[in-house]
């Protein structure tokens, strides 16, 4: 077998043609900056997609969507209740922090990345109701989470009660949120707005775009700011039509769906051939966790399969938009063999 | 002529077709953020532009390299140089501030947004060595300047030598350093570290480029910390090769030089048309500052050329590497017509 | 002549008795932070100085109290209007922006460091409402100003009115307030909220305190982020009853007039002495500006006077609430002398 | 009986008689902020103390003189390990986060707030070595803790021994560190730069101070931007005079240690008292945390004393300086007759 198959992550991917159309396309002269023909269609196309107006801001990393979401909803004195395993706390070398002005991050636990209103309450509970400490001001969610997990409409509901009835904002970090909506098969509406969510990162670089996340406001009032927020950071690019043509291309025909649609189920064959002894938490999105010893890690690598370790004795096999069917068939089959 | 001529900035020019086919190029699965092939050969490419060992980050906005650039040279408590027409004064909206975690610009005087050394000895003067007044910490110039000026390398030294007088850091935001280069046909290492410059904030977005700007520490071991402050502003993107396929394309066979010569020329004509009693500055790069009254401009506006006006009686007319030929001979010729 | 008379600066004044008194009185157990007796009749004794409720927070210097007062009128991405000379731009180590969030201050000129209105229009009318640019969101204006200038109800109350137009905060910096009240003999009132102001920062130091300055806000909602502010800053002292206890000394019975009185008088005969030749500027507080050659400050100096230069060819003489009386006279004596 | 006993808090106790009367023999005229008489001998008193020279600085606060060290020890970009009920985390409304651009802490466990050369080997060990994560900069640990708890000589040696192997930055938070050397009976360089400290909060106001802590650090050079930051944090007062009385009163003939002499031995009477059935912890400096039903915590308000709940069945005793030798008596015998 000649190239490594690689499961290393869905970041490694290449971008779906359709997105590099889109850019060919969009390679003319236009207004600069987010005053361009493309970027000023992309409200419409999200509120199309999320069942109401809702105010879309165009970035370049989930990194810069989640840090301005979160700094819409939280004070610098003011802290962010997230999972110990979100990426906002171990991946985004403190840009939460930077963004909020010096929030604290509250970090709480939960099987597979996903925290439930009990545990939430319960550490609301810890806080003291004075100036000497930070005070919670927004709870910020991932899904599918880092773990391949879903909330479903009805648990994301769930904490969005909590999160009125606490005066908490509501922040869904969804670098994989397609994923989690083929998954649940589900409206949109029903994993943010309509569940009581204010704002979301809505991936599309992990599904097949090349370089453009987008920040949805479900209220645009909580945008205002935001503009000035993304300049500030150096996130309004001059030429930005060539984010939101990317943005407008995977909303196309549902394409963001149909792409994660093939990432879950390439996972789902994994998980399959894994079977329940091998799987460390359920996969249902695109991120399959397995057992395996060091010597079983090996002996997929020798087969030509690259892939993270993931703590002690366990693997991250992650498949994405354009996993090749005889990759994934390939490892399935060595997983069933070892 | 159906379509208008426009004539408001290179940030609304396409990106030139080289970048797009290392776009299609680059379109397969590879490492994450910067451990790709194409990132890996950034550092040797800007090495060989500038002749000497650099290190070379790219990100996606000239706002985040010359932020990036100032937090490597400017501590909280520390104060930078710049012109009042500075882009990171008026333009970035404070950007070098969020950065910098608030550092102060002090803003001079100079014509075409050029600072001379003795203007900056006559402001650093004004500051008291105490702990009362943040401390000068790093001059920022921008070449070729926000009016169409440029510094000699001669010039430039003469700055670089205050600064190392002074312990000043240097900086240089080249969004139109390729303009700065072609028009003075010199070496690149002669307007940057050889006069002196720490970092250079390279631009390639408004000379073709889709969405790839380059940092460049001349000192590699500035840059140490920009690494871990690019990705906690959100800049360190996950496929990001798609950037350094634009700045390796842009630097191959000097496409970079190519693309500003034919702007700085299409700018040239222009300025020839206007003649000394209409240009309100020489123009040195792709910038063409012109006196013109209300009737005049409504005049060219009637005639399908759009620019911005520039202050009362004055516009500004921005030429780009694809400035078309014809368009810019009817500009030329309907000025000389006024 | 024994020690020297010195003419440098009220900071160097001792604090007057009635404050030492005070320390005594409240050196007993109490509650911490603000929970004491003393913290609690601040608002209420600050609330009877101005007549309305106002919000009153102890803080230990006008440092932090005019940038508190800045956090609370001014979001990161905002500009604070203020004079070239103001105290928040040269003598705050970069304060303002450090509370703020990275602010920009935008500077004005007028003679005396006092801003009129057109002056400021015209500053406003040099922004672009766009995302490019820091949109001003705050008046900040020094009453006394830092050249012993005042402001009238009139003129602070025309400042007001632009505030509102233009949707401005607008804050004082009163490290000289009560030489300010004292000169105009109007009430506290009329040079602050009836004239639109939103927050004081009320200086005692300057004016016979030892440590206290007050910070006031005319609309209370206004303060309810900056106790989480003052905390965070570091200057929520854990005694802080000796914070409180210090200026209800000084509001005790008009102290903070009667010294700023005192200071104003003494000032006031400096200025008569030096006659209009000499004086640069009205002498409108307890700061008094006068030309004098190199020689003749050496020889004031050399009878034992000691006070700043100020720019070359000028001293500045500052007077205090307890200037001893024989060496304002002497001071007099020798300047009518020169 | 006539006024509550009160047990709350060392914060509460009034300042000691020679605190008063630095204040008034500091009540004269001197050079403003830190260039007085007094302020000039605080290097030389702390050198004295510590066996070293050392550079110092006062501030009003333990929040302040904590955040300006971590300031000093850790980037933006870095984390500072600390206990999970180190006063930094808890008690001080982000205050580090605020000093250092949104540095984050890292909490770790261990009994009595204390934290072990394992525990934190741990918790380094979960960082991976990339920009991703915020790298460790720093280790915190409060001496005497936040739990009664002392660190000896030898345990924070073993964890400079960490600090210097690791990389990380040292700090004490001191404001106990009186009643921890008090206890130890050591020198106060055995338990600092002996023993790898960098930066010590060495506190004043809880064991007789009015308003001064003592900001320590043992290498003079990280001091440097150290008084930038101060007064950028508006905590160089203008009458620095009377902090530094008041440190430099509390250093002379050791009152420091007299006072925490007598606030620990009350302690330890009411730790007797207790008895090891009751106490929680032992009692090595001056906080007492016994084990109490919520009727025993009722019987014993309804005698007279004050104190806090501390969780549920525990409550925390809090001796002072000038704990009444009574009332230490009565509670001790009260505790006895539960």
């Amino acid at each position: 077998m000649g190239a490594a198959m690689r499961f290393f992550s869905d970041n490694a991917a290449p971008a779906c043609p359709e997105v590099l159309e889109a850019l060919a396309a969009a390679n003319r002269m236009d207004t600069a900056y987010d005053g361009d023909a493309w970027s000023k269609r992309l409200n419409a196309a999200l509120s199309a997609v999320f069942e109401r107006d809702v105010e879309a801001l165009w970035v370049s990393t989930g990194t810069a969507a989640n840090s301005l979401a979160l700094a819409a909803l939280c004070p610098p004195h003011g802290s962010i209740v997230c999972h110990r395993d979100a990426h906002i706390q171990n991946d985004e070398c403190g840009a939460p922090e930077f963004y909020t002005g010096g929030a604290k991050l509250l970090l709480g636990e939960g099987e597979g990345a996903k925290l439930a209103p009990d545990t939430i309450a319960a550490m609301l509970a810890t806080v003291r109701n004075d100036v000497h400490q930070v005070q919670p001001a927004a709870l910020s969610i991932t899904n599918a989470t880092e773990y391949g997990r879903v909330y479903t409409p009805a648990e994301t509901a769930a904490l969005g009660d909590l999160c009125k009835a606490r005066g908490l904002g509501f922040d869904v970090d969804g670098a994989r949120f397609a994923n989690a909506v083929a998954r649940l098969d589900c409206a949109p509406a029903e994993l943010t707005w309509r569940a009581g969510v204010d704002a979301l990162s809505f991936g599309f670089v992990k599904n097949g775009g090349l370089s453009a996340e987008c920040l949805v406001f479900f209220d645009p009032a909580l945008a205002a700011a935001t503009h000035y927020r993304r300049k500030r950071a150096g996130h309004l690019l001059s030429k930005g039509r060539y984010l939101a043509a990317q943005i407008l291309a995977m909303l196309d025909k549902d394409l963001w769906l149909a792409n994660a649609r093939a990432a879950n189920g390439a996972a789902a064959r994994l998980a399959q051939a894994a079977g329940d002894d091998r799987l460390v938490l359920p996969a249902e999105a695109n991120e399959v966790f397995i057992r395996v010893s060091a010597e079983e890690a090996a002996a997929l690598r020798a087969q030509g399969f690259d892939f993270y370790d993931w703590g002690p004795g366990e693997a991250r096999l992650v498949t994405s938009w354009d996993s090749d069917p005889d990759h994934v068939d390939a490892l399935a089959a060595a997983i069933r063999a070892l």
